[in-house]
């Protein structure tokens, strides 16, 4: 079958058709839950004994949300369901579970997680999830050491690397993470609050400088097989279980870039509690918790990454003394400086957070984003002199004081 | 036509097929004159009154020269058609001509160079070439800076990028390069009167710390289409014209291996004199001659480079001020390293250069290579407080003076 959007109706006898999916006499119903700008999205139930209900994502070839008519690769259904088969094996149950794909039809029958939440959500109810650090630390260090030269013969590591080439959605990337959001551009969307250190920001050549190596790594250093877009939206979580989904962005990058992604989103929620109106102390309780994950992820990731390194490198260099730490060292600079373009861009550039978002007083949103402006800031000129998450910690904790 | 070896009466009518090669009535003799380890090259010439010849060249889908039966990739042979296409357009004139290629025959067949010689044979010689740094300096900045992220449209990067995906080729490199002559691995070859020194290399940590860093970065790296084994013998050059041939080993990678590659084969040719028995005036005018020519090759680089970044640049980026300069600081101190990797394999490694064997008495000998390792070192060591050609210039001569 060639290519075309399916009806829900067609979506409910495809999902049918699929061998051991559903019980015969299956009473399916459809709905649909994403918002259509980007995919169709079904959720299908079986209203029978059974009760099983799967997720159907078709990607659409264009992506309504930016302009009337921005086209859009369809392989990104292909690169997605590639992506969640492989980080299934790296790290089982840490993504949806794939039951079917089809590349010509850009379609994913997926694990429904309806007893989940995503966690961008969640954060901003100021949930906690005890489990997460470990869960997103372990995904992170598995997926990304065991794509990288480090435990992959370079054959192999090469020809998923040309297998995962994903141009257009890591233009998107490169766009609007790290160019418009720094430069006067009219897709950028920020609290006019902010107008003056926004200019600032577009005239600074050091700061930009910076970004521009950034960016350069993003397009060049195939490091290993990224998500491409870890932020806390692509996060699923209950109190206990974290499922990492849409890794449509995968790609082969620099491994700071995903670690970056994540710990730049808890940070943007911890900027966002300078402007929540709260009783002080319930703000520095939930922003500690917020640090206090952001170091776990990295002691949790760092402690696995060393783990696999001694029993699964293959890199005849991994038992050269001083290479590991050497190696963790350069992706933890580059996790600070991914992780301040990645703040700065949800304050100045289009696609903007909840956490922040949230906040409907402008004077008081703008109290939050001026601190994600300034750790980004912080953590984009400084990632150089960081060695350890407490060097992050002390710029996060300096940044607030001095606002 | 599926795969098979033609012998050389098949490419003599093979040739004859391929329209407009040569005229109807041509009287073609055929000649081989490669050595058959990994490919058949045929001389095919007319000798009737046009008198045209070609380079008809097979590869064959082993190595001989290593094992008595390594399996090679034949796409390899798509890799160098495509390659020398594409530096055709990027350089007009600086490859051979490519007339036709097959890619099921793995074959290449491509104008003659029976005027030019193999550039490492003239240097053994002591020939210079007036034009030299100029053509490849500007060879090497119009191939690097014109298939980078800051000259293409970054989806036409990355489609370039997967289809010169050449993972076979990319591993000797990364082997015979970066790993075996800095460990006691069966396939090194040394000078018996090095072994103490070899034996301080592979137990040198710091040292095998920085080359296990190049390598990653050899790996990983992809920031422009590279020759990829841009050394001496894969150069021809007559006084006053410079050709690049043989760039099988094609890929994306740091833009430095490429320059250092080259500059790494100037430097043993430098080094050997070393050895060689010499009035001491005419050591020192050659080996002056040769670091002049190290100087201006990146000096036409660099100067061509920022012609192209000022002309063509299409990186939004390439506007901030120091992005330029910030930039190839890093191609030098790259090019440094990977120079220093390069020596240091050809005196340590399994591939040898006629530059130092041609040298017989092994005592003599061991004081060119001596001086290779030693430049090498301090390459590698001291790459990162490089910061212009003068500063190499400076490395080598004060190795030179200590050793």
């Amino acid at each position: 079958m060639s290519y075309r959007t399916l009806s829900e109706q067609e979506a409910v006898e495809y999902a049918r058709s699929i061998p051991d999916l559903f019980p015969q006499d299956a009473q399916l119903v459809s709905r649909e839950i994403g918002d259509g700008n980007l995919n169709f999205v079904f959720r299908i139930q079986d209203e029978g004994p059974s009760g099983r209900s799967i997720i159907f994502k078709q990607a659409l070839p264009y992506v309504r949300v930016i302009g009337d008519s921005w086209p859009l690769t369809l392989d990104r259904a292909r690169i997605e369901s590639e992506a969640l088969i492989l980080e299934n094996e790296l790290y089982p149950g840490s993504v949806p579970k794939v039951y079917h794909h089809d590349t010509k039809l850009a379609l994913i029958v997926m694990e429904d997680l309806s007893e989940y939440q995503i966690m961008r959500k969640g954060l901003v109810e100021r949930k906690r999830y005890p489990n997460f650090a470990k869960q997103i630390g372990t995904f992170l260090a598995r997926t990304l050491f065991l794509t990288s030269d480090l435990a992959l013969s370079p054959v192999e590591k090469k020809r998923k690397a040309a297998s995962f080439t994903n141009p257009e959605l890591c233009n998107i990337t490169e766009n609007f993470v790290f160019t418009y959001p720094f430069h006067d551009d009219p897709s950028n969307a920020y609290n006019p609050l902010l107008s003056d250190t926004v200019q600032r920001i577009w005239k600074d050549n050091v700061l930009k400088l910076e970004v521009a190596r950034l960016k350069e790594g993003f397009m060049t250093r195939g490091q290993a097989l990224l998500h491409g877009d870890l932020h806390t939206g692509s996060i699923m979580v209950t109190e206990e279980d974290t499922k990492i989904i849409d890794p449509e962005f995968a790609y082969y990058g620099p491994m700071g870039f995903d670690i970056g992604a994540l710990i730049a989103n808890l940070l943007l929620n911890y900027s966002a509690h300078e402007g929540h109106t709260l009783e002080p102390q319930e703000r520095e309780i939930y922003q500690a918790y917020l640090l206090d994950t952001v170091v776990q992820v990295w002691d949790i990731f760092e402690a696995e990454f060393r783990n696999l390194w001694a029993e699964k490198a293959q890199e005849p260099y991994a038992k050269t003394p001083g290479y590991l730490d050497a190696y963790l060292r350069d992706v933890l600079q580059d996790t600070v400086g991914y992780a301040g373009c990645k703040m700065m861009r949800r304050v100045i550039g289009l696609a903007h957070v909840s956490d922040l978002e949230s906040i409907e007083d402008p004077a008081l949103r703008a109290k939050g984003e001026m601190l994600a402006l300034s750790i980004g800031q912080e953590f984009i000129l400084k990632r150089s002199t960081i060695a350890s998450v407490n060097d992050i910690i002390a710029l996060v904790t300096s940044s607030t004081v001095r606002q």
